[in-house]
């Protein structure tokens, strides 16, 4: 049984939108990120960077076999261990490493950064302009990409579209807009309906309640 | 022919050890940064996201079949190619992923933000002190792991070290000390011995001469 300590994040969100798509079962353990459950002693000894999602896969009862932060390294364990949603051909394969990275790398990170500034009580307006010219910036590198492909790695859908996915799918508690970019919304629209993706999403939300 | 399009940064650095480690065949062409080179449309027509290091692949003469942006999605292609650096054993290489997320998504967006203040010609303290206070926990982090294993993602030297020496190699730019981090001494100070990164330190800083 895989076992995923997460909470209502868009980080979080990319494990079980990747455990649907692959028809793997897997239990949701929620780690209170507003009670800061993710800095007790407990949770640091399983991820010393204190932050979740976490993978737990044990291949027999009882014996932990896999403990992996990083929700990209989680997706590439996954579809590993699944045979999905990675190509083996070397071509593609790069493509979807190249945007897995550029999501951990700036895609992620100019997201976080716009969220902190929108969860300020009184954010400084240079702030908050700043955090939303780099979101416009990468969303404009990924709308790029989606104009000459249906999804971000070339034309399957992958574990690069789940990872960048659970930013985008946030865009609106940071004040971003896609209107700019028809190529993502495109993408979204057609991302937000698969069934895969609607019970990820109901399942990881019902963490915080 | 394996061409890297590359400056003297950390993030282009990690490609020449790369190849360097592997025995492979490469030729580094310099983009100059500090004359803007990778914002030129030429540039952006090879990587919109308009940053160094990019891997030009050509499988047959004059026909290019890869053209990748993103260091560690660079090392992860050349490490599949070679068949080194990067275990084929499920919980190791789950491990190696970890840490290159870890690297893309947590030390070096650290270690990155920290240059730029460091750059500043006149930075405000507060903004270095919350920059190298964020460089001290990543480097906590790593030297947690360092405690506990040789290298990075366990008891093999791979493709996650290459990454995360990158960075480190130039923790004096930004202002960091590893004094207070033993065991990211030790492997500091022996990846910095290797024949391949020796050698891959030499070609690449001459990028910028």
């Amino acid at each position: 049984m895989l076992e995923v300590l997460a909470f209502a994040t868009p980080n979080s969100l990319k494990v079980p939108i990747a455990l649907e798509e692959m028809g793997l079962d897997y239990r949701l353990v929620p780690v209170n990120l507003r009670q800061g459950e993710q800095k007790t002693e407990a949770f640091r000894a399983i991820n010393p960077n204190a932050k979740v999602p976490v993978l737990i896969d044990r291949f027999e009862l009882g014996d932990i076999d896999v403990v992996l932060s990083e929700s990209a390294a989680i997706l590439v364990y996954l579809a590993e261990k699944s045979g999905q949603l990675l190509p083996a051909d070397p071509v593609h394969r790069s493509k979807v490493f190249e945007q897995l990275f550029f999501h951990a790398s700036g895609l992620s990170p100019a997201f976080g950064q716009a969220f902190v500034v929108a969860m300020q009580s009184s954010p400084q307006p240079e702030a908050k302009t700043r955090a939303l010219a780099e979101v416009d910036r990468v969303l404009g590198v990924l709308d790029h990409r989606l104009e000459h492909h249906p999804y971000v790695a070339g034309d399957t859908y992958s574990i690069a579209d789940i990872a960048h996915f659970g930013w985008v799918w946030r865009h609106q508690a940071i004040g971003a807009t896609l209107d700019k970019f028809p190529f993502v919304t495109r993408w979204h629209a057609e991302l937000s309906a698969r069934p895969a993706v609607v019970a990820a999403i109901a399942k990881t939300m019902a963490l915080a309640q």
